[in-house]
């Protein structure tokens, strides 16, 4: 095992308890029950918790503690997982396993998938207004989550690759836009609502935002990476899917060792912009790390 | 015209403005085009808009200012029309009329109609988020919404009214549980957070959430008996739907007259609420138009 894996390993072991413990408390008493149990399954389906760690760590990185941002944590996991519900449905991605399970809707059908995306979205802003924390940092963590999740983030992103699936053709700038929007704006995201809750200074904060931004692109080619040579049982989801309806990738447009190379430059450019705040080291490994991964 | 109407159709003449010239901003510049046009679609069919008006008018009514509560009006307005996209989609009710017009999906595809509305559900906390209001009133605001529009509110209520198209019979009560959540949850909120924008004292604000409570149920106890009773053309959208489908109505409980005693009676408990409130003959004329109202 790498050093970088062997830090990551050990900041989840430390962090994750604490999310666990909090992640499915907003979903348990509700009169829709039906609704409450399928928000549950897909927040149960333990994903990697890339971005909650993330927006922890940042916090620690600007010498906050993770216990201040977890509100930001929690608002991040669900936000993913809501996307994940969404993009798997018919009208979009149309997926049937996703982390090793049925999706959402095989399993609660596609009504109540959109409603549990619904409900997860709407409760990431639920868990933070309803937080305590101090009401100016609140506020900011709140606008940021709505940037970095909505049309001018995530959702347009998702948006841009529905429509990139009958472009007959688009260029590397425009794949970048769509990655930046669609996986990078919600990392970003993840980066700066912690540097936020934490108390980070405005250099520390435009610092950890441009390492989001890094890493967001690195780890949108180690998908497409991964997408072209992985195998379903590696994945816990459909492998080759990408390049299989013709959808551009970076190895697609690039090749696989242009796809390399651009992956580990996006890694290079993450670990400069931390150079200046005072706790460094976990994102560091975590930047090696995400460009390493096997799955 | 009855007084109410003349006073009702006064305040919308007065606070429309306000709010169509901030409507549309948030979503007129973005990468993701598109999806900004399906929102503007939607935002645009032109709707009574009664949720935003009426939290203007709940700031006004407890002395503050509508443009205090411009904010929250517009983050109302925004998750409205999102439920509306959501529940018109094939996998919900399956409408493909909406105010007179073909309805999001019908016009811009089912991925960009789910995106479109996941889209307003997040702008309508980031207009919030970024509206200046004073931090503790803001991140207030901001936890009503996700409380009323969440899986315990309007998208609890979209489940359960789902899962009883396949039930075989239920009750009154199960029916008020489903519209207090489906339609009544917005309807207060929108009350509710014109009260705190507005400054309300607890006891203001304790009113103006039972007034909204209360023309909640007014609101859909009319809506069934106006499907039950009215034409396409007055409607705007396919009239005789829910009883065509088998679906359970007040009139299909309790006869029409049942239903139009049932719809008197809470427009009687909202005019209650009213009485303590320093300006509170605008919201006594909403609660008696919401009652007569044909469309």
């Amino acid at each position: 095992m790498s050093d970088s894996t062997t830090q990551v390993k050990a900041d989840l072991d430390r962090l994750i308890p604490l999310l666990d413990a909090a992640l499915l408390e907003p979903f348990r008493h509700g009169e829709a029950q039906r609704l409450g149990e399928a928000m549950r399954y897909s927040l149960e389906a333990g994903g990697k918790r890339v971005r909650p760690a993330l927006c922890l760590l940042a916090s620690e990185a600007v010498g906050g503690t993770a216990a201040m941002a977890l509100p930001g944590a929690l608002a991040l996991e669900y936000i993913h997982t809501y996307s994940l519900i969404h993009d798997d449905l018919p009208a979009m991605d149309d997926d049937d396993l996703r982390r090793g399970r049925p999706t959402n809707h095989k399993v609660f059908g596609e009504g109540h998938a959109i409603l549990a995306g619904d409900g997860l979205l709407t409760e990431a802003f639920g868990v933070l207004a309803r937080s305590g924390l101090a009401p100016d940092r609140c506020v900011e963590g709140l606008a940021l989550l709505a940037e970095g999740a909505g049309w001018r983030g995530m959702a347009g992103g998702q948006a841009l690759d529905l429509e990139g699936e009958t472009r007959s053709a688009y260029d590397l700038a425009h794949l970048q836009l769509i990655h930046r929007l669609k996986t990078g704006a919600l990392l970003r995201t993840s980066l700066e609502m912690g540097a936020v809750l934490g108390g980070a200074s405005p250099s520390e904060r435009a610092s950890l935002r441009a390492y989001g931004e890094a890493i967001g692109l690195a780890f949108q080619i180690q998908d497409d990476i991964l997408d072209a040579t992985a195998t379903d049982a590696e994945l816990g989801k459909r492998a080759g899917k990408d390049a299989g309806r013709g959808k551009i990738t970076y190895p697609s447009l690039l090749g696989l060792e242009g796809a390399r190379k651009a992956l580990s430059e996006a890694t290079e450019t993450a670990l400069c912009h931390l150079a200046s705040l005072p706790n460094r080291n976990s994102l560091a490994a975590w930047a090696r790390y995400l460009a390493q991964r096997a799955t």
